[in-house]
């Protein structure tokens, strides 16, 4: 697969150009650092730097970095020498008021001819390159949208206050992970100004809803690395998938 | 709170007398380590030997473990003693052929006189003492069950097959971890041959809806430590819980 576009020896590029908006605007409050997140070190390096590492191993060149506002120079020097062996340029813009305002600054700053667009969590700094490279492949045909996503080991059950109401059926759930993967139309077409979910997918999951969107979304097996760190233990996680 | 029949001063018990059942019985075969999950080391102790002190910090005394049927020997190695100084005595017996088989022979070797009686899991070693006490309380007043429970940190989709249908509001669901607790009347009259289900809460829901039990079930706040080792990479998050 390739991320970019390939040569077929008669000058047509194969495959869609691919760029990847990677959102890492987060405060870090409950992880308690003190300092945004993706700036957080985990064996020695930032999560930033990881997770742009990571990107330069799966064949991505064009990565937005979205930082956290008035951070850029710590985000520069976090970033910096970063996949650059494998090819990958980093654009650093400033993080908006919301997710969906940081999504739009990043498609934004992208090459404007970027067919397919990833979006991922800065703090999911350890997505195993396999798994970046099988989301992006999954979005073609009527693919409109592709997660990466893990089956539920927890029990779940439904909850009023602090009352147990019943057990939730995890066979049709699945728990869903970043990058998320797009056509670039329609991620421009979905993250629009007031546009708010849970996540991007749940965006295309309303214009498929109301008929503004045809097509269909999909997942791609993720792995237990593709965790988001978010709480302090998530970063003795983090060190242990950082050097193993 | 006791967790074992206190005295008032004129001879009266206060308090519960209170029992746990340790179910011990898997087979491990997702963490490929050869040999049944509770005996698997831990920063150079087995699961179910990590699982019984911390009961006995908690205050629990009689331990009933219900262990991989044939491998009594082995086990009887690996609690000697675990939780004695905290006056933890541990009784084993063998597993049956499925959970709630176990389940009952836990209950079935537990002193005739308890009268709250909790469910874990050995594989949820590292579960607090400060959790273990808080759901043990919990059973009080109309309370038929309890369990510590986490919210539910993933974005959750429905699916229907690889195709993604849905989002679920996660602002309405728990994940539940062990111990379960209930009045020992209560799992005795919900645990019977040929009952199935998720978890022993999900009995008591079933016998609530049908009119069988009244009274509430509740959870009460878990941690990040009573997770249950399930895969390999779960042994080393519990490298991390084990020695800090």
């Amino acid at each position: 697969m390739t991320l970019g576009p390939a040569d077929d020896g008669v000058g047509r590029p194969l495959g869609p150009v691919v760029g990847i908006v990677v959102v890492a605007a987060g405060s870090g409050e409950r992880l308690g650092a003190g300092r945004p997140k993706a700036l957080v070190e985990v064996a020695g390096r930032s999560l930033i730097a990881h997770a742009v590492a990571g990107l330069g191993e799966a064949g991505f060149t064009s990565v937005v970095v979205v930082h956290t506002p008035g951070e850029e120079a710590a985000f520069r020097a976090a970033v910096a020498g970063a996949g650059t062996d494998a090819g990958v340029e980093v654009v650093l813009v400033p993080g908006g008021a919301d997710r969906s305002a940081s999504v739009r600054a990043g498609l934004a700053a992208l090459p404007g001819d970027v067919e397919v667009v990833a979006v991922h969590d800065a703090a999911r700094a350890f997505t195993p390159p396999a798994v970046l490279r099988a989301v992006v492949a999954a979005v073609t045909g009527d693919v409109v949208a592709a997660a990466p996503a893990v089956p539920v080991a927890d029990t779940l059950k439904r909850v009023d206050g602090h009352r147990v109401t019943g057990t939730v059926d995890r066979s049709e759930l699945v728990a869903v992970q970043t990058p998320q993967v797009f056509p670039a139309a329609v991620l421009r077409a979905v993250a629009t100004e007031g546009a708010s979910a849970t996540d991007e997918l749940a965006l295309v999951e309303q214009h498929l809803a109301d008929g503004r969107l045809e097509g269909r979304i999909v997942w791609v097996p993720g792995s237990a690395r593709g965790f988001k760190v978010t709480v302090p233990e998530d970063l003795e996680l983090a060190e242990v998938f950082a050097t193993r």
